[in-house]
């Protein structure tokens, strides 16, 4: 059987501007999160960056990529809004999307939800728990009643997402706020799930737990048909009943 | 205009049975709730019990009722199966439902959602905080960002219920855990408001923020329609297309 | 890899006492439905009736089921309610089901919906056509834009159903009537398929279109998993966060 | 009680460029739309153009409208970014969306929906029968089992929009399709209403049951409150739970 093909999408600046996420992720977070998905038989992950020509996201690579997940936040605004449309075309036509951590502010996430996105936040280094909502569903496969990530940034609610037509996770934190940190929806043939953590100056996606869900979720958000859409006027020929003379 | 009229339903047990509920409740948690509504010029709320004849749920009763508000816990199973499904009945013409805490397992609320509804729980006097996930919505109005109860029993997730068609409160729980503490739902056309507070050893319905989200709700849920639910046969009279002889 | 186990159950009694339906399904429309699964090689379908005993749906039989289909119409009303919650649970648990035609008002499909499921009907042999609005669904592989069943009952709007998670097909009636005849939910951690197509008099189930349907539609109400469904206590131990003196 | 201030949006093209438009809309549809709506004393309407400066769509303009409805057809290609991100921002903050007929390619609605917004369409001045789906909802108010309107243009599934989160209204058509004539989401705390009937050349907006539609539906998506967005950090101060050293 032919393996998913997965694109993981990184912003790739931090890595180079911050010490601390250089630190823990000398590779890139892009890279880290492949090498995750990777360990999967079923799965082959590439990286594209933003740095690349058409940041990695020509027509080409988009037409071989059956998932794509995105992890962008202080260069969300140079990211061509021709790239989005493109990523988001092709997430209509059924490629999987899934958004990570602060991407729930890039264009790409915005573009398909409609709303703004926007969320509270604090950076204290707290203690997050992900309680599984939805416990047989294929993205908790494997994973018990929670996943407890140690230190982390908080996303607390209100989040100002479309009603999840999924809710997966529902997360803890430890400062006193919860947030709706798994969430599915379905726009066109497009499967989109956002997953909350994965904060740049944790290591996070080296964690066993996030890895695992990330594998399930590429799983679920892989789609094997595509929408060819059109607008297409249907022809007298095309009419199947007779339609009165007017 | 003509007030909501709300009947306040209780099961009124552990006020008899447990001496800590008495002392919190001494008029029974039903007229503690009828009262709080009362508070609101725009609605009239009466009570019933599990002891009257009929529940206190008479044809009479019902037809006068705009909203219905459930506490049960100990006594689910001594609820008439036929009251239940007047109750159901009256719902899907349009009559408001709040199902209230441990009414979780109330008949009437697991034959709205056809579900387990099922949960997790723990008795530790813990603090609890109700997240506002939807700013604007009627429900939440005259909320601020959440709401505090200091002690209270513990609902945790997995919710056994269909996903919510209106995710209005997240609840933090000292203990660790999370739940979706209000939930909406559109039965026929009845709306169905889940709201997790009011453990019966609490002063919780004496709660300012949370006689005001009754209040809220009540009026959100009152609807001002019926539908008369049938299964007509279309008469050849009544076919608007003529249909070609077979 | 294993077939997926089907168990599709009849009511089996118009075949007994209409001429005209033992004309078309002299084996039974369950065996007929039964029949198109098994042409599918991933697929073991056997069949159950009311007349058997328990209806044919032992604790055994339901245990040794991925999906259950249920064609009933006269006879809902002897379908013991003991094997209604049975059933009920094994779809909680994630076992499919997809309920036909005048299964619309089964015991089973009103349990799972909380609704009256009502609609309105005209018997007139006439036409529909049953649009697909959903393309790339997998209930829809290999359906083009629609399938025309030249001879049916109509089924019109308004259902009485709660909104679908999923919206699979509309039909149109020569008659001038709309419905909406495939429609998918979550209930639990059941998939729950309701399908239109299938009235006694015609020879529906044996059409090659809605034969893929049914297939289609097996393939994706199966689930892997089993929800074990519990109202657990959670523990001093068990509870990850310290909770204050009370 | 103040009045709804609506701001009914036209186009306002091809009445003046399709003598077959000016002669059944001499005022323009937007006027004989915004006319329909000041019939009802709840409803001051007014209109705006794309032809006026900032398309009639002011700051002013917009904070002063409670519900915005939106007629495009031609120039949808015309409307500044600009000015449907202002609209976007305001439907998120609260105010009421109406998309009518040919909107469904306006800029805006695919900006709320994130999908394509597609459909077929076939113009031969056949009949639509447009179908009550939910017989007690607000926007049906008034209307009987169904709405006749004798020619018109045929809009058919499948519709690229998101599963609509209530189905209000399914067309048929003389032609033999079908379609989600009216549909409601909440975006933010805007609602959105996606109402079909609107063929420019035909007199659709003088009919009686289209005007009460429009009635009906302004007084549904209009909202009370306003959800000020933002993205606020939480200071150590707004933190309710003393997170541990790190």
């Amino acid at each position: 059987m032919a393996k998913i093909r997965v694109t993981v999408w990184g912003e790739n600046i931090h890595e180079h501007t911050h010490k601390a996420v250089k630190k823990v992720y000398p590779k890139g977070m892009h890279t880290c999160i492949a090498d995750g998905l990777n360990e999967a038989t079923d799965i082959k992950a590439i990286t594209a960056t933003l740095q690349q020509p058409e940041h990695g996201l020509t027509e080409k690579v988009l037409a071989n990529t059956d998932v794509l997940t995105w992890w962008g936040h202080m260069g969300h605004h140079l990211v061509e809004d021709v790239i989005v449309s493109r990523v988001q075309r092709r997430v209509l036509e059924g490629m999987g999307l899934i958004v990570l951590h602060s991407g729930h502010y890039s264009k790409i996430f915005k573009r398909m939800m409609g709303t703004t996105c926007s969320l509270c936040w604090r950076e204290a280094a707290e203690k997050e728990r992900i309680w599984v909502c939805n416990p047989t569903h294929p993205i908790t496969k494997g994973i018990d009643r929670f996943i407890e990530i140690p230190h982390t940034e908080m996303y607390g609610e209100p989040f100002g997402i479309p009603v999840p037509e999924e809710q997966i996770f529902i997360t803890w934190f430890e400062g006193g706020e919860v947030f709706r940190s798994g969430n599915v929806w379905k726009r066109g043939n497009g499967k989109i799930f956002y997953f909350e953590p994965g904060h740049e100056t944790f290591p996070i996606y080296f964690q066993k737990e996030i890895k695992l869900v990330l594998k399930n979720a590429v799983r679920y958000v892989c789609q094997q048909s595509i929408w060819k859409d059109g607008c297409p006027m249907i022809t007298a020929e095309q009419t199947r009943e007779k339609i009165g003379k007017k």
